[in-house]
């Protein structure tokens, strides 16, 4: 979390002392001097509502200081349509539901969100948001207003958020370079330099699905351009390439071209493999640029990438010079379609390990220890 | 620099004994609050030497800790078949005059080296040096033995340098993330994310050059790819584009095809626009990928660029997500040609400031304050 050891220390202690976490000395780790002790926390003691609002469903679910999922609601959404208030008022009665049957000993210590469009932080501004037609909506308060629990909803970019989950608890454990690549309607970024998300300077960065990779033949890309990486790599891509109907869409539909193409198929090979060196084109461009130690494949890319794999490895054995690729490696996340999730629930969590006393404060529950 | 504030105390206050800066009080700053005071270095008293292998010249400089450029030596360099001995040779002798020439008073207190290839941090390996022709050679190691000045020299890429040049001392003073073009032959890059420069995992990250933009009809590339930001933008691509002789090259060739499109000369300008399209599509991606307060633009593009700015701003108003324009500046570079060298002598002052009692002791003389 971008903490140094002694803020680490003093907020463990607190945690500790509130009985938030345990901590207990290691087995033997065949390493020599005083092992550090294991923090491990206490279950039933704190969680999280984290919310969800993906391309095709909205998710909310309450989360355990470990990363455990405990309870979880979802629902398909409408691919358009879904305005502010209807999205506000599903994941309201969610969160309601969940905060009801929390156990009576564990309280709530934060709220966070994740959301497929361009966030503003600070306030949870939906800057922008194609996927579901939003500009400038008041996503975080709204939410935080209903939900009425007196704590602010933190809101972030479902693809930042993944990133920083597969980094913290999934594929990218560790590392302090990685690139997560989020694939639904169109492709969204996280990409994690030196530690932590690139967000630049309005926190607006890691718009990878827009970096236009073909530019005079491309597809048309909702953002009103051609060629983008998301239009040439995208979920309509790989759809039309391999010629099913305009009224097929979603993860289902991508499964069976993939099937198809894993047994044989002439047509569904050719887009796999059309669509996929799209892919390596665009990924080769991002180990160029980042020099990461990672790239994870997310959302319906996680299902593309494993067909793919041969033709994204050739692209970036010509296209990346030797030296970027001498150590990367490409996985798929490890957190499955929760990745966002979990990430959501993480920022909810960041308030609480940052400063546990004043935020246990601020739960009117001092009572926890 | 990265130092936080009581670091950044204590070694003023070092340098500051050591006679190397001095501390006055400022002026009024229309600002409430007791002012810092501001900290000016003493000329004379400590320099370092810094050396810039750039694809036409290789140049040395006696460099004070203002950042002013005191002396300098300058040779062309033929664009093939310099090989390190040759290189290192011609730096040793430009090193060994500026040594000779420094006032009796002032200490050599670090050597940097900025060269246009890729450098492995730590020991100054050339991994990568198209221009040159260079893999893996052990430039700095090699600099610094032939030197014999007792301090090792460390190398950094051109394009880094010039980034952190330009946001220390030049057009993007201050700012937390922008991205530095530095262009030639080919297009290096230098990216400042939150305030430090992007590394990536092995220190090979920002090779903005092989991000591929036109992948199938693209001009072949040095690397052995095709259609990579360089290879559309680089010198060859404007000189080709406007029809010029295959022997002429350099910036006085770029500079004639500009001046001729800037005069109206249609095919020179037709170069200009379609050459600036391509430059405005890899800034275009740029920008969405790293949401910079500024592009700046350096090498060739200081000449390209003004002549390109209204092509280039159109392919960003465009390709670039609204918010991630918004606030969006576009400039050529404050420090000239000298922003790749002005880069280098900051390495070498990188370890005085960090540690300057050391660094001092290190030197032998003790007796500078």
């Amino acid at each position: 979390m971008g903490l140094n050891r002694s803020t680490i220390l003093a907020a463990t202690a607190e945690l500790s002392a509130a009985g938030l976490v345990s901590e207990e000395a290691p087995g033997d780790t065949g390493r020599r001097g005083r092992p550090s002790l294991v923090v491990r926390p206490e279950p039933g003691r704190a969680h999280v509502l984290a919310f969800d609002v993906a391309v095709d469903r909205v998710v909310a679910a309450r989360v355990d200081l470990g990363g455990t999922i405990v309870e979880r609601h979802e629902a398909v959404r409408p691919r358009a349509g879904a305005d502010l208030d209807r999205v506000v008022e599903a994941l309201t009665r969610f969160g309601r539901q969940l905060h009801r049957s929390a156990p009576a000993g564990s309280t709530c210590v934060g709220l966070g969100a994740s959301y497929c469009g361009m966030i503003r932080p600070g306030d949870g501004m939906v800057r922008f948001g194609p996927e579901l037609g939003w500009v400038d909506q008041a996503f975080g308060a709204e939410l935080g207003r209903r939900l009425g629990l007196g704590r602010p909803v933190i809101v972030g970019n479902e693809a930042h958020l993944g990133a920083q989950a597969e980094q913290r608890r999934g594929a990218g454990r560790g590392l302090r370079n990685l690139v997560y690549l989020h694939g639904d309607v169109g492709v969204g970024g996280g990409i994690i330099v030196g530690g932590t998300l690139l967000d630049g300077d309005g926190g607006y960065g890691c718009e990878v699905g827009h970096m236009v990779i073909n530019p005079y033949d491309g597809r048309p890309c909702g953002c009103g351009s051609r060629g983008c990486f998301e239009a040439e790599v995208g979920e309509r891509a790989l759809l039309d390439t391999a010629g099913r109907p305009a009224d097929e869409f979603g993860r289902d539909a991508i499964r069976a071209v993939v099937d198809d193409a894993v047994r044989g198929d002439p047509r569904a090979s050719d887009a796999v493999r059309r669509v996929g060196d799209w892919l390596g084109i665009g990924v080769a461009n991002l180990i160029n640029l980042f020099n990461p130690a990672m790239v994870i494949f997310g959302g319906m890319l996680r299902d593309l990438y494993p067909a793919a794999a041969a033709t994204v490895q050739r692209r970036i054995a010509t296209n990346v010079l030797p030296v970027a690729r001498e150590r990367i490696r490409l996985r798929i996340c490890d957190l499955g379609d929760d990745a966002t999730l979990i990430g959501a629930a993480e920022l909810g969590f960041e308030e609480l390990l940052s400063d546990p006393l004043a935020t246990l404060a601020r739960t009117g529950d001092r009572s926890l220890g």
